[in-house]
């Protein structure tokens, strides 16, 4: 399927008693950003203790690893990993056990400079066990000199890209956002402590107050004296990822102090809006998931019918055949199916969130026409993607993003829609507001570029 | 939670090469159906190969057991088990091999009488394995003389209540609903062959054609010769149970003619016109997923625009903790949780389908009031649950249904809304149509009733 | 490999508040006795719990099978299961649940006449649910009148061939041997309550104090009027199946009050005896591990060294690779190699319990001669098998039997050694006692036989 | 139990189609060595793949890990783990990715200047992610300049203490002894490739020819050019672990030239050569398995019969009750037994391997006196331990060694016995030569010291 990818979640939690628990629960709510694998890292005071696994946080933890997670502190991580990458050196939370006392990391993004690093690290005799970015960070901080809160700073510097971090140690625990903001990272208060999360629906999970998100270029230090607040630079800019509202996060998290469900039925609208006058059509179907809030928007906007016309099999469906193409094409059936007397002799309009390499797109309207839908107008709730990303959405190369390959009129013969249309960039910004990094849709990316080990721009 | 629990799900594949490979993609779009067990039978003309276990689907066949099951003829079944009764001897499909040959049974229903049926039974040497009612079928039917057709229709003049069950042969499938038809079996075409399942939607799943329901008292027997209809009694009538429509069945499946979606869609917006002059709201929240379409309807006809107020987290939750009081609770937030933006400030019209016991309700309209919502205001799908079922719906005694217990205004107060209102059984009607046992709503069985193995009316 | 198989043991607790746990432990002492599958059964005086899988004891139970086994009372298996005979349904315990109240029955032992009684069953409307013979052993007690002692007693007259049972009701505990004593079977004393097992070695395990052996024909009650004892019938004889002694049971059990390493070392010494003056030789080596005792009584009669030539590997070898033949053979070597430096350039007197197929021996024999052995004399420690068993010994039939279809000289051509020898039938029952059933040995069979579905003599 | 625990083992192929399945088959071998962990690295010439988790080696690769493992050469390690030391991070074989060429290292040994590398390389900014040896090789090896081989011998000149291990390159093979030689290494010819094994055993096991152990501080290096042997010092002796004879090795290994099994009768024959004219005994009983060849020694050179009184049970027992003291008791009791008829009345010769902190000595004699021996004579295969091990042997500290605590009369005492005699040092030799690190024994270190991060000596 032609799925974006999440880019992993974290989770943190400082001061409370149960704090491998409330970690485990936090990052159920994250699960969603990452199935690939997942890990705690807890610590006592005296210690860290780290338990993890591929796979998905309950099978991680089935057999009783939270039970020797012990300490009042803790970090988690769900991990997305790219084929190939998925080895279990790359799996979070990352240790490094130093005589000078122990830190784990989690991280969430993707370091622009991750090869320039690297190679610099190599060369002064750094050892890398996989090839996950959280390992230059560990590294790029135990190179510096002095105490640990002035070693961040001085590698942050160093790092150019997105990132969002935690980094436990055996008393403290710090987290830290990249100068653009481009990955979430928020801050609540539980009882006596703090809680840190990628989203903040994870908040809810566990009953901790909102307080803010961290801002961008800042390192939050949470130790005995409290809260203590310092940036690790003065150049900062608000520029959280746009595909946050579009695709990754839970409708119901905050994001930027946007609702994530709220920005998406928006986007669904103003679609609905620009519609207006040349679009005669029976319903509106939205694909499950991520969709049905833009589809909710449509329908509203447009006084068409929402339906539910593509229902998403809520079971994890595993095909145990050494298949033929016949049983291999029904094994994509298991996860989403057309609900056919509903769409059957209709003209729909079909949202869906966003459209990278095109296929899953082409397929579903496929079902739709097998399933006799007189017409199927895709609306995707999302400009044209033309730009590759660096800062952690696996939207691959260029080559492989149909819009930059493809017409607008091409795509949607490819794609088999009666009509096509893509929600504009102007668009998407009355919807989510201009602080966002647009970079895949306009290519102006917050960073310099590197390419072949170089900086390019 | 305060789930009404479905009743199991049967599948059955005549005549394909590839019979215990479908029978699992065809389960799979019934897994909503049953959770608690899983099993498939083949037949490949000289014997009949079971594999079966406890738990979902994918788990029971993920060692390997689908490799043993030969032939070209398939029954499946998923199975919901009340507590107590998950033992594997419940678990079907239920063998019975003898030296005349081999059957299997699947079953969805409950048969009224199986208390004196299996007293009679047992008076006459026969053994029970477990506490199923499908091995109640088995003997009836192996008890029987003559030739295995006529077997079948003597046993079912025998059997109140309802069901719709499978019986595989080593050369043979024969599918049988009740003459009142309160258990849904519909039958496609597969190619040469045929395709038997309690919802149309795992017809989609495989790509068979929808051919028609099998009628009440009609007994189908595939062979050789095709397709042959007949009928153990001229006493029928189409009583399908109102909870298909409500509950259990997928939105993208046909009972009896009707889209499920489409069913509960209208009883939204019936609900909705009840309520036009009356309520003064802001936004329609329906409890996922069940409730999203009447939602989805309410909204359309009420104008109000529908929200996604409640999250369902789409990931399985363990709690691998020894809980305290304040982890219990973060176990049930890990199924759902509230969109705290959306709904904050609000009037919300809130959308369940049905009221069994009350404590789920009651849960959610909390939730949504801790998130700050204005008002609340339930509307329940579906007329309120007043009698016990006999027929296969978990609804327990009737001193466990809240509203045969407490007034209408005691039950507003009980789940804390600010107004309350059922769907009436006359709304429902005009939504399902009249062809309906509606039972539980007004104590009209389509069968005779049993009390302490005596025929109570 | 052409292992004789083992034919499952059975374990009970009576009276005990951890029944449930001392019957896994006791169950953990016979696993030698069968892999394929294990359960326990339990009661409460109530009412009967059950729990059983397929696979080892430690795996069914892993999942906390034992939690829901409540009561002071209970019986276990371990099962040994035939190609196509391992399905659930013939899992033990088998429970049957009638409103007179459920019985578990757990079984070993092979009944001779179960295909007539089967027939004679399902003519009266029986229906069985699987092959295992402990079905036919419920029905045929289920089907008579009268209390339930009466019902077993005369159920028994009934059968024919070897059993040893344990019949578990509500409140009480019931064992039964036939009437020559085939299986073994013995009770023994724990605390205030009783216990029961196949083998003595199981009574070490949980620190039961021996009692006595079940007796031909006798049926124990324990009850709360504890323990008595009756017989189904007056016609007993001592013939315990001499397999128990040379290959079934452990070394640390005693059977029929003959401890089996000792019997085995017996015949180990006598065979000695009859090599003593024509064979010239340097080492004593045994297969392990059943024919470790033979041999260190090889070893001590004739003077000779007794060597650890060959290794069995502790741990479970799976091979997960689809195999070329190459390593095919290596999946063998996983569970047995030799001692290279052991026996190379020796003249080895290689040391078997027994010679069915005789593949085994011919495999070890070349593994001995690839690895240099000057000599290989090998001394089979018991007769040659010439007769099929229908007592529970899954020797196939007598066209397998290698001994019947080849000459001595041919015999040891084939298994390729320089010498063979077996132990005489004069020399084992020297070694176990006249008491034993030889059938296998001198087709002197204990019951009618049947062929066909009829009594042939 | 009192158990010495192993110290792990390595395997590795060069050149072989099947190299990761050969790397499975020989390390199932070696399973006795370490059952906390496995995990084999395979190469293609182009790159490293890796896969490894904790547990059996069965476990771990049930699931399919084999497939990805590609490439003709490879490197597999089984772990044991000193408990807290069991993390993820520690299993190996442990992979360093750099832009250089990735490696792969498996380790048998201990650095006993572990501490001070480890202190040195920290601050000059390497970071630690486990607490295993082999990540201070990894580091050490790639601090250094120049070609890997030169790397590797440099490397080698700064590690003090014991070690044997393999370096996989994406396209050769190093393997590397220590220059005491005090962990075993060997190689073989498979073919037209090379395989190398801690112990001999392996060989066999998928059918390599023996070639020779790699010599003290010898480095081997498999390259297209064959094999290519060179020394990272001139000072070398051999000092291979006398343990490796007395506990850790199957008795089918030659170590050094001279075959466990008989090493291990050899130390029985005199020691019962020194009780000759003392000690009056019935029978002579091993602790199995690994004191079976002594008690064969003993038997032999004594008269007194060899029995079988103790029995270990072949499968692996797990508790899942929350246990009772009683219960908890049955939990050992799994493991071995007493076989009662052999002992009681008996005066027992109990022959032991070795003796550290006495724990398992002392139920064994105690088992024996409640089966109503009449004496047990406890007789050590092994002299007494008074030192701890810094060379990989987990003995612990030097107040745990009872051996050191106690005078013989005390010990004796202690453990319940009737005498107690440990072999002779001198003896000790005479069995396996005097080319053996003693150093428990006697103190004599091959390698200076170091206490608190500094050389002691």
């Amino acid at each position: 399927m032609d799925e974006i990818k999440e880019e992993c979640g974290v989770f943190g939690i400082y001061h409370n008693p149960e704090a491998a628990s409330l970690a485990y629960f936090g990052l159920h709510a994250l699960q969603h950003r990452g199935q690939e694998g997942a890990g705690i890292a807890t610590a006592d005071g005296k210690d860290i203790y780290c338990f993890k696994g591929r796979g998905l946080l309950a099978s991680v933890f089935e057999q009783g690893g939270l039970a020797g997670l012990k300490g009042g502190n803790s970090v988690g991580h769900v991990r997305y990993g790219t084929e190939g990458g998925n080895e279990i050196e790359n799996v979070q939370p990352m240790v490094a056990r130093a005589q000078i006392g122990s830190i784990a990391v989690v991280h969430n993004g993707q370091i622009a400079n991750a090869g320039e690093l690297r190679c610099e690290l190599e060369n002064n005799g750094s050892i890398f066990r996989g090839t996950s970015d959280s390992e230059i960070i560990l590294h790029m901080i135990q190179r510096r000199k002095g105490p640990l809160l002035r070693k961040i700073q001085e590698a942050c510097k160093k790092l150019d890209g997105a990132f969002s971090f935690l980094i436990l140690t055996e008393k403290n625990l710090y987290a830290i956002r990249d100068k653009n903001g481009l990955r979430p990272l928020s801050i609540a208060r539980l009882n006596e402590g703090y809680c840190l999360s990628s989203e903040s629906c994870a908040f809810e999970a566990i009953g901790a107050k909102f307080l803010r998100d961290v801002r961008p270029g800042e390192v939050i230090k949470l130790s005995e004296k409290g809260m203590e607040s310092s940036f690790y630079t003065e150049e900062t800019q608000h520029r959280i990822c746009a595909m946050e509202y579009i695709y990754f996060s839970r409708p119901d998290s905050n994001v930027e102090g946007l609702n994530v469900h709220t920005v998406r039925k928006k986007c669904g609208k103003i679609m609905a809006m620009k519609d207006r006058d040349g679009l005669a059509a029976d319903i509106v179907v939205g694909v499950p998931d991520s969709s049905l809030s833009a589809a909710m928007g449509y329908s509203e906007a447009s006084g068409l019918p929402c339906e539910m016309g593509l229902i998403k099999n809520r079971y994890v469906g595993r095909t145990f055949i050494k298949p033929t193409q016949r049983l291999r094409d029904m094994g994509v059936k298991m996860k989403l199916s057309v609900n056919v007397s509903v769409v059957a002799g209709k003209r729909v309009v079909l949202i869906d969130d966003s459209l990278v390499r095109g296929t899953t797109s082409r397929y579903i309207v496929q079902l739709l026409k097998e399933a006799s839908a007189k017409e199927v107008h895709l609306r995707i709730a999302s400009p044209a993607i033309i730009y590759p990303c660096f800062y952690g959405v696996d939207t691959s190369t260029q080559q492989e993003l149909i819009s930059y390959r493809l017409s607008s009129a091409a795509l949607r013969e490819y794609v088999g829609a009666d009509s096509l249309r893509f929600l504009s960039l102007e668009d998407l910004q009355r919807a989510c507001g201009g602080n966002c990094c647009f970079a895949c849709f306009n290519g102006e990316y917050v960073t310099p570029l590197y390419c072949h080990g170089e900086k390019s721009k």
